[in-house]
Parts: C-alpha cells; sequence; structure tokens
C-alpha cells in the first residue's frame, strides 16, 4: 500500500513518485493551497495540494486531524526560506497528486501536540491515541531495541531463551502472590511468579548451562511510582561460573547497551563493599553522581552530656554521623526546616546542623543551635573531620544505625537534585559483600536477598554466627537505582538446609515449600548463579521517563487497574462455581 | 572453572591441557584403568585415569553416575581400534590429571539413557532430571534457536517487540478463562488473556506499523494431547498491508526456520479455498503429503431406494462421498470393522466399502456389501469417477455434509499413517476463503474465526447473507497441523458494529464488552491485520516430538497440573480474605 515511510522520505527522492499511509498530523489552508503533515512511525512529512488537481484538492480539503489518508505525490525540494533542518523530511515536500481517506477519525480526546494539561487517567483511558505522541512511539521503539540487544548478547555468549511458567506454585520472595484458582483441583490455586528463580535453578540442574528469560513477574502489593503489578524482568543463570564471570558478563550487557543506545562509554564498574555503601553513601544503592560522603563523628561526641548524640554515639547499634554539603550555607531556615520534614520519612527525630560562614574564626565563624550542647573543642574537630569550609553547612543524624543511614543517606540524594550537584551524568558500580541475614524487629532473622544465596563462608561459620555471614551477593547499581542483582547459589544440599534452618523454616515447612528443590540439589547440582535485570526500570532511566507507566505500552494505575479495558471486571456467578470459589458477603452485598 | 565444554574437545586439541565440567555419564572399570564418559549440554568425552596420578585415580574410583566433576588433563588420540566416528569427540579421550567433585548425587530416581519404561509421572516429577537426557536438551535448544531466528527475521522485516497484559480483561476467544480476584477492587477478577488480539489492534491504531511478541496465552480448557493450559504463540500484526503482504512475511518465516535448522526448502505454499479443502480432504487442515482425495457420488444416488445414501444425496445439506484407498483391497474385515469404529466418533453411523478385485469384470469383480443397493450401473459410475482400479478398497460416506466431511477426512488420514502413505516428508499449504459465519445448531451464528476478522464483501452484502459471506481469513497448515492463522482486521467501525449485530450481540454487550475496541475504531484506525502461530507446535512437529510436553521445560499434566512442584497448592484463609474470595462448602470439608 505504499513506497516509503513518511519519515524517510528526503532529498535522495526528489523528483521520484512516491507513496505514503499516515495520520493528517496538521492541516493547514495557505494562500489558496493545502498543506498536510502526515505522520507514521518514522516521522512526519509536509504534503502540499493545490486547485491544479481539482478531486484531490478537495478531498485534501475535507480532512480532518487523525484522518488515515494513503497519498501518492512528487517528491520536490521545498522553496527556499522554508526548509527545515531540525526536521528528517524538511529540505523536501510532496506535490500530491492522489489522496485516498482510509479512515475518518473523530476529534481526538485530548490533543496530541498538547497533552501536558491532560490527566493521565485520560491518556491512560485512551492510551492508543495516547501512544501516538513521538514521544511515546520513541520510548516503546527503545523498549524494542533494548530487548533486541539484550538477546543478541546474550545468545552470543551461549544463552539460550527458555520459557518458565506462569501457572506455578507459591514462590518464596515475600511478596504478595496473585492467585488463579483452579477449576480441575478443588479448593487450589495457582500462584503467578515472583520470579522464575527455583525454575532457573532447575533448568542448572539440569545442565542446560546458560539460560536466559525475558520475564514477567508479579506481585500484588501497593503500587509506589516504580512498581507495576506485573513487571519484566531479564533473567539470567549460568552454570561452573563464579561472581567474576556472572558480573563480568551483565556489565558487557549493560556497557553495549549505553555504547549502541546512547554513545556513551560506562567504563569499568567499581566494586564497593555493602558495609561501605552504608557507611558513606547511607544506602545500598548509592548514587556515585554525587560528590559527598557521609562521616561518622561518634568519636568525639561520647562523653558528652547531650544525650541525643551521647546515646547513640555509645550504643554499638547506634550511629552519629555528619553529611557536608558544599555550599550550603545559603540554605534559609524554611528549606532547612523542609529537610527536617524530609528525614523524618526516615524515622529521624531531628536534624541538627551547623553553618560555617568564617571556619578561620573558630565556633565564632560557625552558627548553629548546637554548639553549646557539643562543646566547642568537639565542634572543630566534627570541623576538621568533615573538611568544613567556608559557605559549607554541615548536617547530623544521630540515631539507631539504621535510621541515621536511610535518612542521611536520602538527605544526600535529595539535596543533590535540589541543588543539581551531580558531577557526571551516568556513574554505575557493583555493590558487593552484603550481609547474608538482615535481623528482624523481633530477633530472627530474614534472607537479605533470598534464601538460595550462597554464603561466602563455611557452613559451619554461617550457623555460628550468622549476622556475620557475608553473602555471595551482587547488585548492579546506576544512578542509585538498583538495576539488577543476584547471587551465586547453594547448589549443596546441606548447606541449603542449614540456611533454612537459620532462618527458623521448619523441616515440615522446608519440605512442603522447597522440596523439589532439596531433593534436586541431591542428585548432582552444579555450582551456579545469576542475575535479573528490572526491564522497565532499566528503559525509564535510559529514556529518562519520569514514571513506569510511560515506559509499559499498557500499565496498571496505581490502584492496579486499566482503565481503557475496565480490568479487572466482574464475573458470573456460573464461572465462580466452576472455580469452586464464591465472593465473601460484603462483596457479595455491594 | 573451564577452558572448554566436554562436547567441543576434539582432535584440534591433541597434546594441550583442559579443564571441563560435567556429570558423570558412565563409569568403568578396566584394565586397571578408570574409564569416565563426562558429559556437558555440549556432549560427552571420555577421560581416562591411570594409577600413576595416584590421588586423582582414588577420586575417580570413587565417583558414581550424576556426580559433578571439574577435571584437568591432557587431550590423546584414541588407541587405533577404540575411535568412535559417531561422536563428536570419538577421535580422542583425555588423560586426567585432577579430578574435583563438585557436587555429589544420589542414585537417579531412573535411569536416563533407558526411560522407555518410565512413566510420564515420574519423568514429569523429576523433571529436572528428564530433561538432562540429550533428546530433551536437544529438543529445548532446538526452541531456543528457532525463537531466536523468529526474532531476527522479524526485526529486519522492520517488526518492533512489545509486550501486552498478563493480568487483563476477559476476552471473547470464547474458551475459558483463567481468573485472578483483585485485591484492591473487592469482587472483581482479572483474566489471562487468551490472545493478545486486542491489544494488538490498538497498538496498530497507535500508529506503531509492525509488531511482534512471542507471547504466553491461557485457555482453561480440558486437555488433549497437543493442548496446555498455557502456550506461546508467535504473534504479529502490521498496518497498511493486504494478505498478501502478512502471508509472504508468515510463508517466508517459516521457510527460513526450516531451511537453517533442518536444511529443507519448503517451496511456495499453494493456497487452497476453504471449499475446496473440506470438499477434496475433509478438513480444513489437509495433509497435502497423502495422496488421497474425497470424491462427491451424490449424482449417481439421488434415485436410489435406499435411504441411507439417497436421502443425504438428495438434501441441499446432505453429502454422500467416497474416497479410495489405493491397495486397500488387502484389509482385512476385522481392519474395516476398526475403520467404521473410528469413522463413528466424528458422527458417522456406518462405514460402506468397495473392494476392487478384478474391475475389467464389472460388478463382479468387486466385493462389497452394498452393490444390490446401489445398482450395478451406478456402482460402475462411481468406480469410474473415482478411478478405482484393481487392489483399491473405496469407503463411503452419506450423512450431514459437516458428518461425511470430518468422518471421511480423518479416515482419509488415519489410513494413510496406517499404511505409511505419504509421498513427501512436508507439504504446507494455505487455506483462505473461509465462511465468516458458522451455523450453530439452533440456528445463531458464531464467527468462525473470531469477531474482529474483515469479510471480503461490503457490509451490506454481510448483512443481508451472512452465511454466504467469506472473510479475509488465511491458516497456514503443514502436514495436516493448523500452525498459524490469521487475518485482515476490521478497521471501520460500521463495518464492525455490524458483525456484532450479525453475531446476536446487543448494543448493550457491544459497549461493556468491546466498548474500548469500538471507541479505537473511531479514532483513525488503519487497515491493519496479522496472525499467530502456536509455536509449542511448531516445535513439536520440527523436532518430531509425540507430544507437546516434549518440547516445554515444565509442562502440566492433563489434569492441569504440576506434579514437581504440586501446583496449584492449598492457600490459607488469610489470603482469600484478602482476596474477598472464600471457597464453596463442598471444597471447603473435604
Amino acid at each position: 500500500m505504499r513506497t516509503h515511510y513518511c519519515g524517510d522520505i528526503n532529498e535522495t527522492l526528489i523528483d521520484q513518485t512516491v507513496t505514503f499511509c499516515g495520520w493528517v498530523h496538521r492541516r493547514r489552508d495557505h494562500g489558496g493551497v493545502i498543506f498536510l503533515d502526515v505522520r507514521d512511525r518514522e516521522g512526519l512529512v509536509q504534503v502540499v495540494f493545490d486547485p491544479d488537481t481539482a478531486e484531490a484538492f478537495a478531498t485534501a480539503d475535507s480532512v480532518r486531524s487523525e484522518y488515515v489518508l494513503q497519498i501518492t505525490g512528487r517528491v520536490r525540494a521545498r522553496p527556499a526560506g522554508t526548509t527545515n533542518a531540525n526536521m528528517k523530511t524538511g529540505m523536501i515536500e510532496i506535490l500530491g497528486k492522489e489522496i485516498a481517506i482510509l479512515n475518518k477519525a473523530q476529534t481526538p480526546p485530548f490533543p496530541l501536540d498538547n497533552y501536558a494539561d491532560v490527566g493521565e487517567e485520560v491518556r491512560l483511558k485512551y492510551r492508543y491515541m495516547d501512544m501516538r505522541r513521538p514521544e511515546m512511539q520513541n520510548k516503546l521503539r527503545f523498549r524494542s531495541k533494548v530487548t533486541s540487544i539484550v538477546r543478541r548478547y546474550l545468545e552470543a555468549n551461549g544463552f539460550w531463551d527458555f520459557e518458565t511458567p506462569i501457572l506455578t506454585r507459591a514462590t518464596p520472595e515475600g511478596a504478595r502472590d496473585y492467585l488463579v484458582p483452579s477449576r480441575t483441583h478443588e479448593g487450589t490455586f495457582f500462584a503467578l511468579p515472583q520470579s522464575p528463580q527455583l525454575f532457573k535453578q532447575l533448568l542448572m540442574v539440569s545442565g542446560f548451562d546458560r539460560y536466559y528469560q525475558i520475564a514477567k513477574c508479579f506481585r500484588d502489593e501497593d503500587l509506589r511510582a516504580d512498581r507495576q503489578p506485573e513487571f519484566t524482568q531479564i533473567d539470567i543463570e549460568a552454570s561452573f561460573i563464579n561472581e567474576d564471570d556472572i558480573m563480568g558478563l551483565a556489565q558487557g550487557m549493560i556497557k553495549e547497551i549505553f555504547q549502541q543506545e546512547l554513545g556513551v562509554d560506562l567504563g569499568d564498574f567499581p566494586r564497593m563493599p555493602f558495609s561501605e555503601a552504608m557507611n558513606k553513601y547511607g544506602s545500598d544503592k548509592p548514587d556515585m553522581r554525587i560528590p559527598m560522603e557521609i562521616v561518622d563523628v561518634a568519636e568525639f561526641l561520647q562523653e558528652i552530656e547531650f544525650k541525643v548524640f551521647a546515646g547513640p554515639a555509645k550504643d554499638p547499634k547506634g550511629r552519629v554521623a555528619a553529611l557536608k554539603v558544599p555550599g550550603g550555607a545559603q540554605l534559609s531556615r524554611s528549606q532547612i526546616d523542609d529537610y527536617t520534614k524530609f528525614v523524618g520519612i526516615y524515622g529521624a527525630k531531628g536534624l541538627a546542623w551547623i553553618k560555617v560562614n568564617e571556619i578561620e574564626k573558630g565556633v565564632e565563624g560557625l552558627q548553629s543551635p548546637i554548639i553549646k550542647f557539643i562543646g566547642d573543642d568537639n565542634t572543630m574537630k566534627i570541623m576538621a573531620k568533615v573538611g568544613a569550609q567556608n559557605g559549607d553547612i554541615v548536617f547530623f543524624g544521630a540515631d539507631r544505625y539504621k535510621v541515621v543511614c536511610e535518612a542521611l543517606g536520602a538527605l544526600r540524594c535529595k539535596i543533590a537534585a535540589d541543588l543539581n550537584m551531580y558531577t557526571a551524568p551516568w556513574a554505575a558500580l557493583w555493590v558487593v559483600d552484603f550481609p547474608m541475614f538482615e535481623e528482624n524487629d523481633d530477633g530472627s532473622l530474614s534472607a537479605l536477598h533470598h534464601p538460595f544465596t550462597a554464603p561466602s563462608c563455611t557452613p559451619e561459620e554461617m550457623a555460628a554466627n550468622p549476622t556475620a555471614a557475608l553473602s555471595r551477593a551482587y547488585d548492579m547499581v546506576l544512578n542509585g537505582t538498583e538495576l539488577g542483582g543476584g547471587s551465586i547459589r547453594i547448589h549443596d544440599q546441606d548447606m541449603q538446609a542449614k540456611v533454612f534452618d537459620v532462618l527458623g523454616i521448619s523441616k515440615e515447612e522446608q519440605e512442603e515449600k522447597f522440596g523439589f528443590l532439596l531433593d534436586a540439589l541431591k542428585f548432582g547440582a552444579p555450582p551456579h548463579g545469576g542475575l535479573a535485570f528490572g526491564l522497565d526500570r532499566l528503559i525509564m532511566l535510559l529514556t529518562g521517563a519520569t514514571s513506569i507507566r510511560e515506559v509499559i505500552a499498557f500499565p496498571k494505575t496505581q490502584s492496579a487497574a486499566c482503565v481503557m479495558t475496565q480490568a479487572p471486571g466482574e464475573v458470573s456467578n456460573a464461572q465462580l462455581r466452576e472455580l469452586h470459589i464464591r465472593l465473601r458477603e460484603k462483596a457479595k452485598t455491594e
């Protein structure tokens, strides 16, 4: 039906006759001729109809925005002064000869080139219109290109693409499962997978050696800005490899995407132990574009009277730390109040500060409500340790270790964004040496990653002092966002059972929930490991989108609904009866 | 951890030291040395340990089947007379120097190289062991390679890979949906998609022009040998194209797979109208490897007394037809009885036959219980029309059109398989010119494909005589199996509403179920069409597997369960309460 895409017609085709199809992007009536901008996925082309071709002119005169057209015409150079160097087709225009209306269009529910004022709900309801916008076209095209690069890279490295089940058994990732009632097995349910974790490990036990899948995963959680009920993972697993192998492979893949799509060389990714990330950046996903570090200052504050500082400074589980903000002395009182509220989100009970006006004058050159509690000498020692200079502000956190890390870590990112302090467009790194377990408030232990992660110590060492045990896990972090993560897995049945023991999972529960995995480990499981990347988040970062919904063709709203198809919807009682379930009373009477 | 895969070590590496990992496939103790066949996904390699390397020898002596090993050794030519030309590594062996046991293995639940006697249930329970067999490794590797070829082919043709939702609204494909209760919208349910049909059409409305996806689809139907609750579709849609464009593209894709993977040139695919397929082959997916055609013989039988033939011969909705089986006169009475039972499955009330012994003697040379009812003259005219020759048997069907087609069509395939009558290894074709609608027993109409298929006539012609209307649908058939199918879709809102009207869908129901599609068609939908291939079935055919379960890594049983993970499983009342559902009484008390 066409010889060219609209956006591909250029000056190499001058004097040739072309046929193309597309949508009316703009229609102008100017100097007795009709100008149409016709759009397809490759771009816009300008078409001119003059009254000499009477029939075509009349048709062109009748079209409206978003009509679907098929046009034949001759390519010609635009008259001098009307060319547009910013447009792929900006040097030419088409003298239209024939025009056919393939479909009419009602007035769009919102203007495609001025959607900024349109609520997201309307855009999602008419998603098929919203996706006509070049911005959306580009984002989804980009997504398709990235998945293609990923597949080619992994296939070139010997990985085979496997599909794992969507109708499966509840998995232990810890989030809430989506359930699917079984019709043929009364009273039972499938779960949609939170990840293909156990299946990919079993594929390694099968000897497939190198697995990958771009896999749909599901979590029935309350949604934040960057979460969706269903999301997509680049899932990778390999056998007979160690951390260096798999991290090198994954790093190569991300570098390849950046090189091919953005022309950016990300360089070598440094590795940072988890403990250093927490101490210096207050986060296990530090944003390395930000030239600020958190500095421990408890050593100066253990002996003072002021309990707010002295308490945590003396407590082995406490922390007192400072964050120096270069140039931050300019912050107003109300800005500081806002930051105080902000750190409150993370549990901080306040935000002490010292402004550095004239450091050469000693404490006289500082401005702060807290110096009198800290003491002059301690204050100056702290200023020296953080390297305070005139114009800086120093913030303080004093609380349990975790609260201080989270509060100052978040504050560091917030201030960097507010003051645009970034030193580079991209900064990637690996965070390694995670603890195996984290302690819950009730003293029990949870797996920091998941219970199949191998420790870097012996089973005996792990069992003797679990909270000190480190894991063979690794997370890739880009610009303060976790792009992906993984680990070397446990391939030894005894080690796996010991980890379950530490987690307080009874033998019965181990057998019931993970019996097939423990079985599989008995029959010759190879050493193996892998990782998974969040594809949606990766595309969001790469395209600079502000929400994950911008890079998904048909996303759900934050209440986990599709306003376009009106899913979820009601179903008949007959359907429920076949599935051996009924609605609870409250739902039925509504 | 290794320098080479086991299966990749060959005579080019002689005298080099290699390190490899894998499973003990076989262990033999012969002439004072230990022979190990070590296996990985690329193949087997033979390793020899002699007592000179005492420590390694002792370790090698201790290993058992399916132990996981890391071995270092020197490659050497096998002694004369012990080479194995059928084996990739058959010219060499490894003189083992170092051996490490990476993991032990219990005795496998069934022997990997002699699984024929093992029930499928056991193989599925220990699927990770079953998949160690080279046959399963090859099938799943093949599947991965085919999807890779498909992706590259489609991407080279300008198709972009899109993901469509898994949590969606009930779709109208007609099978039973899998449902997912919503936690956040009490009393409502998502449905898992039976296909991405409406989403891919909406992507065309969005102007994405060329879409593909290797998509998971779900149907909660009772399972036959080649069905699974979740299956995979190669899903394709394009805009501004006609039947020839899309059929050419799809044909090119299948030809590419056959060329690359089997070295087979499938040639050009002929096109056959649906009516011809039914008349000649009794099926809309004719197996063209079989040199037999069904022949109408009603013309000779309308005036006879014998009502079994005369009735259908005179009825416009009836059919009387013959199937000549070359060489079939050898069939015994009990074989014919079996075929009579076989056609009974398709509703045929009997299976009349005439054996051709000496055709030159006229009816005297024939053998049959029915000639006396047909009459000598009619019999000989029929023999002439079907071209009967000595040694043939001619079977007859007389019933409603559909029953005769299905019975003789199935019989044709069954006899061809029993007598191995195939004339070619592969025969592909397109079936086209399908009816838009088929009549239900109650006189109402159903869409033969789906209600979004465009008719090849005007809306007025279709509405005036719907059962005569043909559609712009096309099915690709290979060796009697439907590989895939599709159609040019309706892009005009009025046409879509008229088709819904013909199907007896009320305006209210149209609005409720398909409102968003009808809306989308109002805003400038382009002409578009596409198709979908069943990936599982395609791989099954290409690998010669006997069941779809052989080409799926983790399939469900025929009762839609996974015996390995024991899915579906029971869930807690707390989970059900969150989802606003409860089990029905019967299920609860069990």
